[in-house]
């Protein structure tokens, strides 16, 4: 006998939580095919090759092995890699291409809380478009999104120009500001090798920068698509890591959640080093399980009961008649449209079909017996309020889909 | 630079095929909580104890290695055995449990014609229940699946209890009957030990053999079900396989395809391996590619375009006032509900734009030039037809939303 078990940072997703996914997850489709982005699937496996010197110190992170056919294989890591091979295998795709993605990744971090080595990733990206519009369109995008949940939430946005000439190692410190203060961050940067002096000066400068022309063309579109201003930040000393932004970059917060839900920016080089020809793209990574903590927390997924809308009990005693009826009605109550399930179990005692129906939350039940099969009704029980009522059997569905 | 391209057996899927494999997957989420079935959601990794000596010879297909730390673990291989380990690791799940799962398995096969190493499974099950309603409940749900899709399909169904007493080896030869014919069956009987006449009168007293107590029942509740009984035939050969079915076995054909497209049963005794504790199940596993090839070859499949309905284009010679008609438009089309694209370069050429559209199988374009601007209108254009006309610029939402 083996113990059953999910292996560390592994989730299964039992139906009240596979139903909220799945909330989530249809509105954000929704809302990314409203702007005209198109879904793209790539594999769970790709060849190693393809994901090596992509994640820096990450890579150690992916999960890789070799196959039966001794090749190299890796789970996918992110979805960016794999857009980036997509795009350079498939030059027939219109461009600009604008798709999102929502599929699994696997990281072999260490598990704690909040951080899993199998989570979804959804990103969407436009492809060959290097106009300020696409960049504004992205924000917008993200705007909509978290609009289309109820979440109120702010951008932090900032343009990598703006660390032109600094080097990597003191973005990286300047980058941690918010989360540490600046004297830390001047301590870092000390250590790094910059004196003091120069720290102060080169964090104050960049503290005090000026929008950078892209940007000011970038937040020009953003007003003129009527997006609401005061939710965007400027912020000049946002760095969202080293990786391999170019241009415009933004993160995603919003009250009573440390740390970005959604970020992204511009990224134009990245293509070039599959297909030779870099590729100006622009897009975003939404943090799926961050997304659906901070919509919890503040209520605004709505209870997901269960899948049917009643249960349709039938009549213990082996009547034969009573068990049909009870049949009968379920077909018609899916034909109309209405998510009916049966009991399976025509031996079962009405109490433990109503316990039934109370443990899967079914809203309603159904009640055919002598009496009601006699008058052509049903009673119809409210299983949250318990009330009960009696109802013409062909008023049924009708009752039930405007209740 | 590397190559851009997918390992062997692996698909990507770019939107036009991305779109259509959403659209099967939601109606059968649409008929599978119509019936109360409920989502689930398992890991791709699992420990290589829970998959090893559950799949026989194919065991050798399971994609499996070492994690960094030295665990043993392997990819999702069905859907069942999972399944079976979440009965069993949390007995809080109400009972019957009526769960459907729609994911990737991966299986190391050799690439051929149909044939792929990540493919969706879409398997739904009830668990907990052996009353001949929760069969005949799964043989409907399959019809409905089928039917909600246009589809015209069969199914076989029998009972295992008519093998009992045969051997195995002699079982398997007879499964075949369909595919390689009555003397082919016999001889295999032969050549596996079993006389002549004994191998014929085997063959002939199963062909010969009536429903079973079982089957009967379940047909009946199907009958009573509603659902048309010309197209369940009953057939005493059919063995599925030498799996964990324990009692009633389909299996789903349909005109044009030769094998089944959707198969199943009950099953009793897997769940008993790990809680010790058997519980009866009965479910089915639907070939999801498979269905997709036969829905396409019979044109089920709605034409699915682009995300967008209409593209709005800019018009073209830098015109500030022109450019912001074009992003008003389009955020007034997208808070009406309209899927909107935006062109996304300021200085292209008309032409450009509208072929860009053409590509995408955007049906509408809206052009904003500066007639249009002044008369408060707009020149919406359907890209099929080719015809153009002017409307009211406040009309245009309710114009595309009714065409």
């Amino acid at each position: 006998m083996i113990k059953p078990q999910t292996l560390k940072g592994f989730r299964d997703f039992l139906p009240k939580e596979a139903k909220k996914r799945q909330f989530v997850i249809n509105t954000l489709k929704g809302v990314f095919e409203s702007y005209g982005f198109e879904p793209l699937e790539t594999p769970a496996l790709e060849t190693l090759d393809l994901l090596k010197d992509k994640y820096g110190e990450e890579e150690k992170l992916i999960y890789s092995f070799k196959t039966r056919g001794e090749r190299e294989v890796a789970l996918r890591y992110d979805q960016t890699v794999p857009l980036a091979r997509v795009v350079s295998q498939y030059p027939q795709l219109p461009k600009p291409f604008k798709r999102y993605q929502i599929q699994n990744v696997w990281r072999g971090e260490r598990p704690q809380k909040g951080r899993y080595r199998e989570f979804i990733q959804c990103d969407a990206d436009t492809v060959g478009s290097d106009s300020p519009i696409a960049d504004a369109e992205i924000i917008s995008l993200v705007m909509s999104i978290y609009k289309s949940f109820g979440l109120d939430v702010t951008i932090k946005i900032n343009d990598r120009e703006n660390f032109s000439g600094l080097d990597k190692k003191y973005v990286s410190a300047i980058d941690k500001l918010e989360k540490i203060g600046e004297s830390a961050v001047l301590s870092e940067m000390a250590e790094k090798g910059m004196a003091d002096k120069d720290a102060k000066e080169a964090l104050s400068k960049l503290q005090n920068k000026t929008l950078t022309e892209n940007l000011r063309k970038i937040l020009e579109v953003l007003e003129n698509m009527g997006v609401d201003m005061s939710k965007i930040k400027y912020e000049p000393t946002l760095a969202r890591g080293l990786g391999y932004y170019t241009g415009m970059i933004f993160e995603t917060v919003c009250f009573g959640s440390s740390g970005s839900i959604c970020s992204g920016g511009r990224w134009d080089k990245m293509i070039g080093n599959f297909s030779g020809l870099d590729q100006p793209a622009v897009g975003f990574g939404l943090g799926f399980d961050r997304t659906i903590e901070v919509l919890e927390e503040q209520n605004l997924i709505p209870n997901l009961i269960s899948s049917a809308k009643v249960l349709v009990t039938i009549f213990p005693g082996e009547s034969k008649e009573l068990k049909q009826k009870s049949i009968d009605c379920t077909s018609a109550l899916r034909s109309a449209g209405v998510s009916t399930e049966l009991y399976l179990d025509e031996n079962e005692k009405m109490e433990k079909q109503l316990k039934y129906a109370d443990k899967k939350q079914i809203p309603y039940v159904v009640i055919i017996g002598p009496d009601e099969a006699k008058n052509n009704t049903v009673t119809l029980k409210n299983l949250k309020t318990r009330i009960q009522k009696t109802v013409l059997k062909e008023d049924l569905a009708q009752e039930l889909k405007t209740i």
